[in-house]
């Protein structure tokens, strides 16, 4: 069967969780799966621990540690976008994977750290077969029609009106 | 610090994994976790075999097999609901848990297997640090005033208008 392409986009919480919620889903029934994350840099994100837990679930990390400034981009922050799109790719035509999670690729392609028509790119030539969630606000119209299915996270109340405080096992 | 009551809503993808998602990343950093499912009965869902791997998270399932009907809920399907919400109820006042997930509940509640004022005592009565979600279409308003963050799950794009094929190791 066909995989599909499904995107959660949107301000609200959730969009990494729900494809992190996928992998594990997939990887209870012995399903493949490879997560490219772009923009996480080496911050301690706790889903890394659990996720070398889960069997046939493999993660590579893209991205500096500094929050990009979407005004000035700096090279080096395009050069590990663009590895990450590399990463992403390898695992989609590898046959090695059922589904690749492209965590935070609509903030990437939105900032133009990489060119949102290579992602459209990946979506059309890949292997029939093979899933792929990709994350992120922002997703360009681009991907949404590339797309099957598209999910927007809408923030409908909020503790401060905006920015929940940065906790360390519930924010990352 | 206090925990926050979170809920996940909406009629699009992407609630219950985000959760589990929350779970993961929960997990990863040493908190204790439960999630209580209310309404997945004995369906053979991926995630278990995955939640199973993650130390520091344990989980109950309640809730039959076949799909409720909400104009015609057997007696049951009550007992059961009523069994998941005193098994969220434990977790949540037991010490034991940094984080409680109450799976589906908002639909428990909207098709009245539960009463809705059981779980706003629930939320209002927790000890403090505990961190609840509370996932499910048609969460009701008085949980929404009683929770900190709502996010809705709203459905942008599907590949078929509505119902997206049920598929292994992607849809459960």
């Amino acid at each position: 069967m066909a995989g599909l392409v499904q995107i959660f986009t949107g301000d609200g919480k959730g969009k990494t969780s729900a494809a992190l919620g996928a992998a594990m889903r997939a990887a209870g029934h012995g399903l493949r799966v490879h997560i490219t994350f772009f923009m996480k840099g080496d911050y301690p994100y706790g889903e890394h621990d659990s996720l070398a837990l889960l069997p046939g679930v493999t993660a590579a990390r893209f991205g500096q540690r500094e929050f990009v400034d979407p005004r000035n981009v700096r090279p080096e922050e395009r050069e590990q976008a663009g590895q990450a799109l590399e990463d992403a790719r390898r695992a989609a035509f590898s046959g090695e994977y059922d589904l690749v999670i492209l965590d935070e690729v609509n903030v990437a392609a939105a900032w133009k750290l990489i060119d949102v028509d290579d992602v459209v790119r990946l979506i059309r030539g890949r292997p029939e077969k093979v899933e792929l969630i990709l994350t992120g606000r922002y997703a360009d119209q681009k991907l949404v029609e590339a797309a099957d299915l598209v999910t927007e996270m809408r923030e409908i109340k909020h503790p401060y009106g905006k920015g929940v405080p940065s906790r360390k096992g519930f924010e990352y």
